[in-house]
């Protein structure tokens, strides 16, 4: 990695960032604070926050910065530059992962690794994947300028196109088939360009697979994306694991018939099927005890006319949960309350499974330190699971993970609005570096 | 009119119609039946009806002969042939609608009108439209075989471009407004250019209205487009009148989301709100007293991804009734209905009433005549409201109206499968022709 490169590239960018001028890393122990807990600097945090904002500012006040645009290869040149200035190691592996590396005291154990993204989807917001991104670079600041070292060693990673299938962190856990680099991206470029052109190697991608026992664990601080926290003014959430998602067409078939000589009890209306059952996914799942979620986005109704009775209507079902086996329950009752309706409406429904995502659950010992550090620092948790899918889901294929939620105002996400205060960025890095020394000093195991 | 144009157009077709070769009007009075009512020839009447298929069939088994098509053309020249075969006076009148005169023999009544249309929807069946047309010819032909002149003058109409929007009715009653000419038709002609076509002029169109006491009386023979009379094994539809329809579209606005990061008691999905809207007017106008239809035929998602919570969904609804104070307390119902359903859904429902058309009720003295045509049959009859719109909707504004309804297979209509057979549309004219005899001898009046 050329640091001089990201220094021309993104210079200009760095004047002003909360980062002292000739800046340089402060000698080890110096800064020790001896049994007190380092608490990260938040000023700065959420001024460099402010900073990433501006590559690929948009005029709704969020960004678009999609992966291997303009907009993300000049903030890759920015954090990594960042990166450096925290005294970490930078490097680009094959897959287009920015990693800062720092050495710990034990050579004997893998390192524990931070991270998220600072990809955006388009006209996308301010808060998801930077917070994690910038909140891991803090951490380490923080550290460094405490002169804390950690028995493990100390990753800080951002993965590339995350927003566009997870990319850099799904080659980590080997999950990338070759087939997906040919898939045209937001940015215009495939994936296979994409990576080229931020430093990766499609052509080499399976050696970007890390072995077991690679790393000792892997931790994400993220924004919620959801508006529980907020609602139930909770700090931090407790990530229970990131839930598995299946995804099904639903076909519903009647009869396509004359809207006026057609008497209401002759009907076959497919409309009519098909609203009963969205009725009935909603009803039921939000009944059901647990935190499940089901979702119907997208309904399709033929022929589609004012004064013609609908023959076909064809609709999403999504479901997710933590619990794969939960999601084959729900679907299994929604199926069989669908064969109620299509007796009752004389219509047919039929299912086609079409995707599916496994649950990825979090380490039991990464939720106790999440919720030690939030304890230290006085701060409110709630377990919960992530609805969203994250890099985290992949990194558990590899070794123990955990995530941490800060709140989302009014619990928008993928929007310019998206917002989370910066006392909120702030809570959220400080239990990220508490969690980290937890971590680091109790291990990851179960 | 130049008979020799449609002859040379059609004469292939005329041949083997059951019309004899060099078949010639019949001397007056000379086969009259005395006291004994007159039968129309079915056999001839059913011929007539396959040859008619023959323009504009496809390989459905259906005909495209959409207004102003070729197909159209040469089957209005065929169909012009055939009434002068039958011994009435043709011409075209100035909105393309094609008249066949006989005579009366009381120089001082108006003239009682039969008559439908032969143009098709496109992929359409081949008894919409025909059975009403070919059976107001075959009632004129068995007048004349038998003899029979009646009181009032017999005028035999097709009406033009029926199924793009009753043009040649409508201009009968003064209804086309200078604007609709130019839209186009599924021709590829525009109205204006497609009556030009067929003889007529756009340009004097208004010329074409009848005025009051122009017609002593207007009556329909259609097959019903549903599936009423078959279900029920009735043989004759009377129908008390043409259905007023009114259309709104209805908006329901919710809030989009993350499908996995939103808990479901969180939501406020419009889709949710919408289907159940959906089911209540399903319900609601089912289990109503009466013979009311209520439809949602379209409804559109927003954004329409299986990821995301719904935020937007756009719906038609369409009442229809024989009375317009039913169609406006089912949709004040409805909206009461839909105002709950947004309070317990969290979203907002609007209503924009876009579409009006209003009811049309026939003469009690055109019902009686057909009850008492078809009893003296031997046939059934059932009193019931026609959900579609008609020639005869258009011709209620100008002089007293009456419909009769032969079943339809399966209530199938619009559809190349469409089907009435050969003994039902016998029965048919054969109630028309009677119902004729008795409006002209005991006149029109209520």
């Amino acid at each position: 990695m050329d640091r001089r490169a990201f220094s021309r590239l993104a210079g200009s960018a760095l004047a002003g960032l909360g980062l002292p001028a000739g800046f340089a890393f402060p000698a080890e122990g110096a800064a020790r604070l001896g049994r007190m807990a380092p608490r990260v600097d938040g000023a700065r945090l959420n001024a460099w926050l402010v900073e990433l904002s501006r590559f690929g500012a948009n005029a709704n006040g969020g960004v678009d910065r999609v992966a291997f645009s303009d907009a993300d290869v000049e903030a890759r040149a920015w954090t990594a530059e960042l990166m450096g200035s925290a005294g970490l190691d930078v490097s680009v592996d094959l897959a287009g992962n920015l990693w800062g590396r720092r050495e710990g005291t034990d050579p004997s154990l893998p390192a524990l690794a931070l991270g998220s993204h600072i990809d955006s989807v388009p006209d996308g917001g301010n808060y998801d994947g930077p917070v994690g991104s910038l909140g891991a670079i803090e951490v380490a600041l923080t550290l460094a300028e405490a002169g804390v070292r950690t028995r493990h060693p100390l990753h800080v990673v951002v993965f590339s196109n995350e927003e566009g299938g997870k990319t850099g962190s799904r080659a980590l856990a080997g999950e990338v088939a070759p087939r997906e680099l040919d898939l045209v991206t937001a940015s215009g470029l495939t994936i296979g360009e994409g990576l080229r052109r931020i430093g990766g190697n499609p052509d080499r991608l399976e050696r970007a697979r890390l072995g077991p026992g690679a790393l000792a664990g892997f931790l994400e601080l993220h924004i919620e994306q959801g508006a529980v926290l907020e609602s139930e003014g909770v700090d931090i959430g407790v990530v229970e694991g990131i839930v598995g998602i299946v995804r099904w067409t639903a076909v519903v078939e009647g009869e396509t018939n004359h809207a006026g000589t057609t008497p209401m009890p002759l009907r076959r209306d497919a409309l009519v099927g098909a609203a009963r059952f969205v009725d009935a996914v909603h009803t039921t799942v939000r009944d059901w005890p647990g935190s499940q979620v089901a979702t119907v986005g997208r309904l399709q109704v033929e022929p589609g006319a004012p004064n013609v009775i609908p023959g076909r209507a064809t609709l999403s079902l999504e479901v997710r949960d933590l619990s794969m086996e939960k999601i084959e329950a729900v679907y299994t009752e929604l199926s069989r309350q669908a064969a109620v309706i299509g007796e009752a409406t004389g219509t047919v429904f039929s299912f086609d499974r079409f995707y599916t995502s496994g649950a990825a659950p979090t380490a039991p010992a990464f939720r106790e330190a999440v919720v030690g550090a939030a304890r230290a620092l006085g701060l409110s948790t709630r377990h919960m699971p992530s609805g969203a899918g994250h890099d985290a889901q992949s990194m558990a294929r590899i070794c123990p993970m955990g995530m941490l939620f800060v709140p989302s105002a009014g619990g928008v996400s993928h929007a310019p609005h998206e917002y989370t205060s910066p006392e909120e960025v702030t809570r959220g890095a400080d239990v990220l570096l508490g969690a980290l020394l937890h971590l680091d000093a109790a291990g990851t195991g179960p």
